[in-house]
């Protein structure tokens, strides 16, 4: 069992402190170039996926079930196979999933766009009123945060639990505070930690009595069939029905999308919500565009077939994710165990693994793991407005690089945390 | 030499209106279902691209020039060989031009909300003022009129000649009204009269002096290279080295797409405009989307090579297009050649002949039509708010039926123009 860093004299520290600045020196004289920052599929899981480049050659029937021809103008909201896929994907009723473009952020954005522009179901576009708020649990997904960023709402941190947000801190803005008007949540393997709501939280989330008539909670299901383990699976409640059940139909905006699982950028984005809203959002989308690519829902569903081909691909990228996974949470076992300078997530799907350094430290670590050529999401990034107020939390991102490469770059980050760490408890011997 | 209706004696209208009304019901009993409705590409047209289904497969190497994985996230605003085809199409520098989804229109309309949401170049969000109006030269584009409706602008309706716009008014409005601040334009083979500016109006249109510094030109480029002709061409002046060469570089917002020219839904659509407002619209979309779809980029880059493949593929559009405007023009011309009820436009390109019907007979001819199952634009589609005052525009749209349908349609609404005519001038007598 290593020795905790603030149980060690000043002394200890030093000699510690010449130790790893050598090892450091060693590790920027390699010259590195990796990359732990996002959350993008590695060239092998984009290999997987290739397959679908041979279903549609030039003698193809390109006609679509009710026999559109996918290849013209019309369907705003998607061909029914591919409301059918995704709906699967998202579980939910496939009359209540509208397909769009290749962005699911493109598709939350343009939500929070019509909100503000033209209202919810007949209430004050959010353009018109003197402030808007919204929960943002973090740490969370830093693209989430900069939409109401630059929306100009103001963002209020609710701290995440392993079940979930602080479901107290949630009900009580919620339920009394009119100008609440949305969450942002991840709920399964969240970004970045990999906690899954528990279904206290979910019915907690449908039960909730908000203030605001038009608050929605922005339910970004990115990873709903992104499982590391086939025997050790979080599963969650599914929140559509759970709001109906509650009489909230309509308070929630699910989304999805394709975009780890077939092709991140040439996927498919879909949203799932209530009827009501459905017949809202078309309101201003046959304003806004003809419709969306059928031909790529298309190519999708005649690749994936259906929900069991879905999960056969995802078990292949499971293949793949989980011994990166594993590798960097053993490395940081390894090289951090009983320091007490650190603790991180061991999350059962998703794409992060959430560091938390000592207060003060985040920061550090980033930059000391760029100077040696290791680029992670940059610290803060995971609270509203980039900043972390302890300074602790740091994403990694585990899917890019080759297990050969994260070997490599999980030691060097670990490397990073001790010096920095070392360093910050000397300054208060 | 038919005998113009209007100086037809009661008695030989009312003669002709039982042959006429007997024809009609010849037709009604046929039980037709055409549609004259909207600009589609025929299924003919749709097959001209078949090959670029071939131009991908499992083992094709997806990378762009520039070396990056057209397969994963990243790349904002498009590839560099996409950038470059989409230029050649709009006649900009590759430079200024962003390259976006599948839709133009969808282009447009989030171009229109981000001046509303946060405003041009650090000027007040559009959402933010009293009143915003927008000139709409008419007979236009219904969806443009559309977008600006939505968005609660004041639409200004704007004479359309056969060389553009009234740029009288044009430049009243503009230069002395800060409230004004856009012009929608379709500047070759304008929809649905298949105008094309002159150069002087073009030189007008650069040389406007906004009262609204945020005032933009909405240049709807849609049909650059959609010509009918080989030796029968329509050009016009590129607007934005002209603003730049009248020292308004901002001023203009470009838009161009593939939709007519590989699959409409499945095509690339652009933006090109000056430097600054690149540079502004990337502040937001950064936020919206990680990037559009790449591979389907590169799949019309390796489809199209370059400029003369596009021109290649346009003679091919051009020789099924051809014979249906032809048709539907000597069928006009056949049936109500010297009856004084009618003009039409006779246009080198596009997508549409514009119909100009007696006053007050436009919307009794498309219901008379699709009464005989004909379907046309709705009558006032063209004018802002749906209302022509004159009601009198209807806009053909001869692309998508074969030329053997057509033959029937144009007939069928010929018949209508004539005794919705006879009628109207019988009401007078």
């Amino acid at each position: 069992m290593s020795k905790a860093y603030a149980s060690m004299s000043r002394e200890e520290l030093l000699s510690l402190k010449d130790e790893l600045d050598k090892e450091f020196q060693g590790y920027k004289e390699k010259g590195l170039k990796l990359d732990m920052s996002r959350g993008k599929p590695s060239i092998a899981q984009l290999n997987l996926s290739m397959g679908m480049m041979d279903v549609f050659h030039s003698e193809s029937d390109l006609k679509c079930e009710d026999g559109t021809d996918c290849r013209n103008y019309g369907v705003l909201d998607g061909i029914p196979e591919a409301k059918r896929l995704l709906a699967s994907i998202a579980e939910v009723n496939p009359d209540n999933i509208m397909i769009f473009g290749n962005s699911s952020l493109n598709v939350m954005y343009d939500t929070v766009a019509r909100a503000y522009m033209f209202g919810l179901l007949g209430h004050t576009p959010w353009c018109k009123l003197d402030k808007v708020k919204f929960l943002c649990p973090a740490p969370g997904y830093d693209r989430h945060f900069k939409i109401t960023e630059t929306f100009g709402f103001e963002m209020i941190t609710i701290p995440m639990h392993e079940d979930g947000p602080d479901m107290d801190m949630v009900e009580e803005y919620v339920n009394n505070d009119p100008e609440v008007k949305g969450i942002w949540c991840v709920p399964k393997y969240s970004n970045p930690q990999g906690y899954s709501y528990s279904d206290e939280v979910v019915k907690r989330f449908a039960a909730l009595t908000p203030a605001a008539e038009d608050f929605r909670i922005f339910w970004d299901n990115a990873y709903s069939v992104h499982h590391l383990y086939e025997d050790r699976r979080d599963e969650i409640l599914e929140i559509l029905e759970e709001c109906a059940k509650a009489g909230h139909p309509d308070m929630v905006f699910k989304f999805t999308s394709t975009s780890k699982i077939s092709f991140p950028g040439s996927g498919v984005a879909a949203i799932a919500t209530s009827d009501a809203n459905m017949a809202d959002i078309r309101k201003y989308m046959v304003v806004q565009t003809i419709g969306h690519d059928k031909l790529n829902q298309l190519r999708h569903v005649r690749f994936f077939r259906d929900r069991y081909g879905v999960e056969a691909q995802m078990r292949r990228h499971a293949d793949i994710l989980r011994p990166k996974f594993e590798m960097v949470e053993q490395t940081l076992e390894d090289e951090l165990g009983g320091l007490e300078i650190g603790t991180w997530t061991k999350p059962l799907g998703g794409y992060f693994i959430s560091f938390d350094a000592l207060e003060g430290c985040a920061k550090a670590i980033v930059a000391k793991a760029k100077e040696a050529g290791v680029v992670m999401t940059g610290a803060g990034a995971t609270f509203p407005y980039g900043i972390d107020p302890k300074d602790s939390n740091i994403r990694i991102a585990p899917s890019y690089p080759t297990v050969e490469e994260l070997a490599v770059a999980a030691k060097l980050f670990a490397l990073c945390v001790k010096l920095v760490s070392v360093e910050k408890i000397l300054e208060s011997k």
